[in-house]
């Protein structure tokens, strides 16, 4: 028995055929159609479906169900995206476009953070626990909570925005109209800007000279990368970046006194180089001096992927 | 059927008799024994308790339960008190000590803002909610959460501590090491803090007129009046106040998506005064733009008294 599971991503979309097991036999992936009409993305996902389908030889109406998540808010009773920016996608009908397509098979939609730390904790880092916290971390931050063991959708089911906790009120302005959110602070984004003027003011750093002449980007990994080389100026941005991170994580742990904190994201995959100094800082900030564990996600980009296709079996 | 609750703190410890519907029918205050031994504090409660019961003709060995809550971390396996730093008790045994003086009633033992966020949540505030927050701000800020409908106490039973989540990493030093906690900008401590630079900065301020020649302490009230009768000075302070306190409140709610957010203590007495504009600030600052409600809390300072007495019901 099959699912299938939809990552829809501001720059790519994302199609996985899942089995039983919760894994993905086949993944297919196609650049979001920006700028173009809604029925042309929805023609699109829909191609994909099939066509991936066909090629595995599943007929279509042989899936269990449909899930599709996207980077925004939604109202499922409606089956609607209230608002995904990325997408530019606002009050869309989501469901009912797909349930025109495949008249036969159950079609859910979550928000992607939500799917994410639905998989997570059922065949991921997340796994066994009863309170958790998920901060999934790339150009921004999102992430999910889990209480009692199973996913918290907020208290008036309008979602929960890890991301958007104030850390530092004179902070970055942030994408919200507020200053110094956990996303301004702990996001890659942070990284690729400090890196970005490290260039400017550092010609002797490292990141200048690994992207002079362009040879390399600024990436929160090339930064990361830098200070694992025992570059002064990259080191400087990291241990800040740790920092900054471990506060957002000391935060949100002094509210829910959660039995682990997952990290994922690009960031999360910087491995001890990162965990080691930010467990350590949590330890010492942390109001109860208790070691809750802080771990890396475990699933990676397929989160979202794995999560859609469970949406049916909740 | 009676209970008692006691609320120790680090000033006045409070005896209360709780009749079946929650109403206070007797009420006994005394100091708290500042740097006696522990003996010293039990044999006052034990007294206080027996005092009270004689003037109310109760037997002590009538009452259903004796609920006692203290500010701070406490084992509820061991019945002790971990750490509470104002009353200087540190692994102290609570229900053990008060047991040996009364060996038929049963003997509770609690965090004093979980015991006020039962009783908003029982018959205060928080009534009828599922998914609510309370801050209790005095000198410092504690607070309590419902989810589910019930009192939440830490996905590893340490408690929650709302005061301790950080809104400027910048901000000043807290007493828990961090900076810029909630309780370090939304207390009434920085209130008086604020008033007593203004009467040094600002002599033709009204907190100034007020305060001279010690006719009047500066408290949060008195700063808060000035405010509310004109006076600038005052108005600067108490703005700059409500727009931390709203970040507390967006940055909490953005994570919980609660129903209701209920503030107690000194502060919320301010009423409308205080309530309106914190109310248009965190609308318009809150990620999820709906107008979850904020109120005051209803018990003021009877709620750790109703909330301890309440603990044998649970």
């Amino acid at each position: 028995m099959f699912r299938i599971g939809l990552d829809i991503g501001g720059t790519n979309i994302v199609s996985g055929v899942v089995d039983n097991s919760n894994k993905i036999i086949s993944r297919r992936q196609i650049l979001f159609p920006k700028g173009q009409p809604y029925s042309v993305f929805i023609g699109l996902i829909v191609n994909l479906i099939k066509e991936q389908s066909k090629e595995l030889r599943i007929q279509v109406s042989d899936y269990k169900s449909i899930g599709i998540c996207v980077p925004g808010s939604i109202n499922r009773e409606k089956g609607t995206v209230i608002n995904a920016y990325n997408l530019e996608f606002h009050n869309v009908p989501m469901i009912e476009a797909m349930k025109t397509h495949f008249t036969d098979i159950p079609v859910f939609l979550e928000n992607d953070a939500n799917a994410a730390t639905l998989a997570e904790l059922n065949v991921g880092a997340l796994r066994g626990y009863k309170t958790a916290v998920l901060f999934t971390i790339g150009t921004g931050i999102g992430g999910g909570i889990i209480l009692g063991g199973k996913l918290f959708n907020g208290g008036m089911d309008h979602g929960v925005e890890p991301g958007h906790m104030i850390i530092d009120h004179n902070g970055p302005l942030c994408t919200c109209g507020n200053r110094g959110c956990i996303e301004t602070l702990c996001s890659g984004s942070w990284l690729i800007k400090q890196g970005q003027e490290a260039i400017v003011k550092y010609p002797q750093s490292r990141i200048y000279r690994k992207t002079q002449g362009n040879r390399e980007q600024v990436t929160g990994k090339l930064v990361i990368d830098c200070a694992k080389e025992g570059d002064e100026v990259a080191e400087d941005i990291f241990y800040r970046y740790v920092n900054q991170l471990s506060l957002a994580v000391v935060s949100c742990a002094n509210l829910l006194d959660p039995e682990v904190i997952a990290l994922g994201g690009g960031i999360s995959k910087a491995g001890e180089f990162l965990f080691q100094p930010l467990r350590k800082l949590v330890r010492e900030k942390s109001f109860f001096r208790f070691p809750y564990k802080i771990v890396p996600a475990e699933l990676e980009n397929d989160a979202g992927v794995i999560g859609a296709a469970m949406l049916g079996m909740i």
